[in-house]
């Protein structure tokens, strides 16, 4: 076979491994704990049917390009819950180590694509990754809500360190900002969430 | 809240059920049951590195946003076995009326082009359609093959059966047809395909 499209199939058969990274988030209806690809997969749907509420102008495609890859690093790297305050710590080198050798799986040309795409962003200044972490946030965010907040409860999470993830929200959006904004406030009212 | 944006979050909500559709495909690493959500994320980016061996040009962005919906439907009417001709009689009537439903949830332009490309999806005449259906049949090919074609053992499918299906992937991709076409050979050699 063909040197580049085995390398194109490894890589392609290296992906199915995502779908064994656990988060920490729960499916809707209280449901079992969401993995990787499925959290990708449903980001990118999201980025397209509300794209329209982006800051800025954005190209849809590489938007959910880069949903669908932004988590492929953790592969080897585990996931690393958004309020781990250590696993967050050693989280930047492992998933480093991880692009590496992943996106090292292929061809050389493509490999640099999508290694520059995932560090775009990891970077989170271009209108495209300010947007993609906005739906980083905001699916997790949508689904404890349906859940009436069982993620939050079961980790203790307080409304500040909430916030503190969701003010990315506001720089890829405001109007989802608004929104995610509300549904903070019900659910510290509710004692979903720990004011403070 | 707007009546435009609760109608596309309770559509993102909804695409949450995608995730208990389990299909017959087994993950890489004799791995538990694919579910639909994991399926559309691979094949998407699969479409996306894959893309040059294409027939025809295709705008990725469309064909990757077409792999990703293209089984939405299957939240209401389920997951129909490629080789289980009894449930395939049905399959077109039940499909309609989950498309009808669920695209119907999101505001009418936007339903409507979500609709529409289903259907662009089902036809396969565009070669943004019959590129995603090659994908759709390579990506549980190759994990099928990874797996010493454990689900085709299962349920006892012939070659015949398996070529009839990667018909489809010859009018999205010589190339990738070319491929299968050697991974089913060997798998009629090992086995693990009848060879009729």
């Amino acid at each position: 076979m063909d040197e580049r499209l085995k390398k194109q199939m490894a890589f392609a058969l290296k992906l199915d491994e995502e779908k064994n990274i656990f988060r920490q988030t729960h499916l809707s209806h209280h449901g079992r704990n969401e993995n990787d690809a499925e959290h990708a997969w449903h980001m990118a749907i999201m980025a397209y049917v509300l794209q329209e509420y982006s800051n800025e102008d954005i190209d849809i495609g590489r938007t959910m390009l880069m949903c669908l890859i932004h988590d492929v690093v953790e592969i080897e790297a585990g996931d690393t819950y958004a309020y781990d305050e250590e696993g967050k710590k050693t989280q930047k080198e492992r998933e480093a180590k991880a692009a590496k050798d992943i996106f090292g799986m292929l061809p050389e040309d493509q490999g640099k694509k999508l290694y520059d795409l995932f560090y775009e962003f990891e970077d989170a200044k271009t209108p495209e990754s300010k947007f993609a972490h906005a739906m980083d946030n905001l699916q997790p965010l949508m689904l404890n809500n349906s859940n009436n907040g069982g993620d939050w409860k079961e980790h203790g999470v307080s409304k500040s360190q909430v916030y503190g993830r969701q003010n990315r929200t506001k720089e890829g959006s405001e109007v989802l900002f608004d929104y995610t904004d509300q549904l903070i406030k019900q659910n510290v009212k509710k004692g979903n969430l720990k004011d403070e």
